[in-house]
């Protein structure tokens, strides 16, 4: 199970204090239900894996405050004593139900559901959201570059330009979660167990007094591990170094992993490297390529017939960076037994504990169905809302080769149209019986003055 | 100064791999000099504002391998025994000059240089490069917001889709730097000083039987501090209620916050709530709006008559929505004294040390100068680098509030058209010392082959 360093002070200001007037009001036990969900998928994209929940049940286990905290809050003016106290004295002590990571999710589904008293179940939300967010963005980003790279190797690069070291560190298990091959993150490497890898940079062949002087430093010291960087000067003659470094190496029963191309028409290049290579023997070696690639730049370059065996995917897939986040929330489905629902323009929700069914037509995923928890599946459908936590405690941890397996196994099964990089829609039906709830609370709901019952879900 | 939790492990594997290689071929304590610089500015944007130094020098600062990390490294079988004795002593012992937190800059410039034993320098690229991207990016993207709210409240909402915990944090931060009033983010307020605000959540209004009980009840614990959020059902009818729990909290002596609009037409429902605030006597109240905005959205709400005196900027500005990442890099300059420079297709870098002159013409930014350093710079022209660290020891700390002011009062100078959302590129002129030396590196760089000769900077 992941560790959690999360402080509670990590939280949105409002959630505290409503803690304070749910808690004068008398509300403080009052049992309340909330759905995590997503809205809707980035322009192009078919499906996301569900990510970080590890991190979020590693943090509601372990949520509590330290005195300093408290003070802290205190400081503010803004909280009574005896709601302090009663902070000093939380814990997490709720229900989660969830489906485990690497489940392929399409939007409007219930990702994880939190069931606890209404002072906690509010709390965690910034965190809960924060921590699927960015699991689940990053997982989703590099499973489309898993999609398109033939099998080819996937290392993750982007430690450097995530959104911090905690975000690098992410990233690079979400991207081995969606099946890249390994990571340049060492830390990642040491946490998570994944595999790590990496090149050379520019700095390093200009540091020497010239680039096959570079090239021979490097394989001396890595005789069997040296992937060369070719394009510090002029790329092709940078090839041709390597290659002869590589003969170097040979003539020492040592071999040339490979060539890194970090610029320039990579298909071009490629071609020429991977001949050049061939010519010399060195049918084993890789010829590597990064540079601002995303998915679609693996999708073309492959497409073009490059032969290039592996990639280096950095910014453009830890930043996410044609779609940096994803539209979701955390909304309240029931409060003390009753279901809730919001009608804002736009963004309106489904009320009521609910079960997502996956229903199965010749091993592949033909649609989904959202229903009321407890109302019947269609037949022989999957259901993927599965109790996580209990009582505020972590009914068994799943690990991240279980999540990377559960991903890889999902998406064989999700016809292909949705795993191409302009995916045509999954269908995702409303059961029965919830539709008939939504009915029901729409027509209520604000009270009153009525004024819920004109507007659309 | 700002803690640093940073392991020396999160790294690229090429640093260590690089390190071993260059212990192997004697050249350990060869200084080397590094420039980070950002390449362009993403599209629109006029100028960035230095950010994260206090991070990089905190993790500068104490950076050092304990045993269980340099047995990791063993683990890998990539590294010797004494270069594993190397790093268990090593410490980061180097120069920094860098322009502190809150300086303008722009595409070229060095933000920040370190000179040191060649695998300090290197080592420290990933984690230099993450920490001034972050903070560089949202305070940039912050400071947007900023230049067009004609000083409405500006309040960082954005914790929950940040990148992490650590990046909402520094987010907030960065927020603060350049110019948000406050943040919803509470370990921010902790950490930094920054302001905390807040509203309530639709969530809190859906627990209660109707809308009024709610606001009667958030009213009831903040008397003086209620924002009501008014849209959850009918926008329309939530402002008046908010109005009618105004009016019960005048009779006892309280007086009404504002309001907040998370959806709908803000400008058309802002007038409304303004027009109605101030007929029932509330002129002081707020209208405030969220809701998926970014500086553009405000720019637009401010320019059709909104009467908003308060926003929260949220996802779009944490995550950089339109611009997720910098274009920028850590590049080798000098090594062993020896001018150097990249030459590779589209990314070639500039040589040497350098100093950023910045031109002041009738107390405004005028242009700026890029030269080697210890040349002469323009007449009157303000030198931007300086010496942060010395043999590893950070030379005084520069605070949270003095960067604020310093972005501040260097935006008064900067002419309007950068500070424009669809702004004019400021003028970075290289100087004649500089273009010279890059001149003859070019000529022999990559040597023996001469192959650098043909190519442009």
């Amino acid at each position: 199970m992941a560790r959690s360093a999360t402080s509670p002070l990590l939280v949105d200001l409002y959630e505290l204090t409503m803690g304070q007037a749910y808690f004068d009001a008398g509300l403080a036990d009052r049992q309340a239900t909330s759905d995590l969900f997503y809205r809707t998928l980035p322009a192009g994209w078919g499906y996301l894996l569900a990510g970080g929940l590890e991190f979020a049940l590693a943090y509601l286990e372990e949520l509590s405050f330290a005195d300093d905290e408290v003070a802290y809050l205190e400081s503010t003016g803004l909280f009574t004593p005896p709601f302090l106290d009663h902070l000093r004295a939380l814990r997490f002590t709720g229900t989660v139900r969830a489906m485990p990571e690497g489940t392929l999710l399409f939007p409007g589904e219930p990702a994880l559901e939190v069931t606890a008293p209404v002072i906690e179940a509010q709390l965690v939300e910034t965190v809960l959201l924060n921590e699927l967010h960015l699991s689940s963005l990053i997982a989703g980003k590099a499973a489309r570059c898993v999609d398109v790279a033939e099998g080819q190797m996937l290392v993750d690069f982007g430690l450097r330009r995530a959104h911090g070291g905690e975000a690098g560190l992410k990233a690079a298990r979400a991207a081995f979660l969606a099946g890249f091959d390994a990571t340049s993150n060492v830390l990642a490497g040491r946490e998570y167990g994944i595999p790590t890898a990496g090149t050379m940079a520019h700095s390093f062949v200009e540091s020497f007094a010239s680039e096959e002087t570079a090239f021979r430093a490097y394989a001396r010291s890595y005789p069997n591990h040296s992937i060369l960087l070719v394009d510090t000067y002029d790329t092709r003659q940078g090839i041709r170094r390597a290659v002869e470094t590589g003969r170097e190496l040979a003539t020492r029963g040592s071999r040339l992993t490979g060539m890194r191309l970090d610029s320039g028409d990579l298909v071009d290049l490629s071609l020429e490297a991977r001949a050049l290579l061939d010519e010399a023997g060195f049918e084993d070696a890789l010829v590597f390529a990064s540079g601002g690639l995303d998915e679609r730049d693996v999708a073309a370059l492959l497409e073009a017939g490059a032969p290039i065996g592996g990639f280096g995917i950095g910014t453009k897939m830890v930043v996410s960076a044609d779609a940096p986040y994803l539209d979701m929330a955390y909304k309240l489905v029931e409060f003390g037994g009753r279901p809730t629902m919001k009608l804002s323009t736009g963004k309106a929700t489904l009320p009521g504990r609910k079960q997502v069914w996956r229903v199965i037509a010749d091993e592949h995923f033909a649609f989904d169905v959202v229903e009321r928890e407890g109302a019947p599946g269609p037949d022989g459908a999957e259901p993927l809302l599965a109790e996580v936590m209990r009582g505020g405690r972590h009914l068994g941890a799943d690990t991240l080769q279980d999540a990377r397996e559960r991903a890889a196994a999902q998406r064989e099964r999700l016809p292909s149209e949705h795993r191409r990089l302009d995916a045509t829609p999954y269908d995702v039906r409303i059961g029965p019986e919830l539709r008939a709830l939504a009915d029901e609370v729409r027509a209520t709901a604000g009270s009153g003055a009525g004024s819920g019952g004109q507007r659309r879900v």
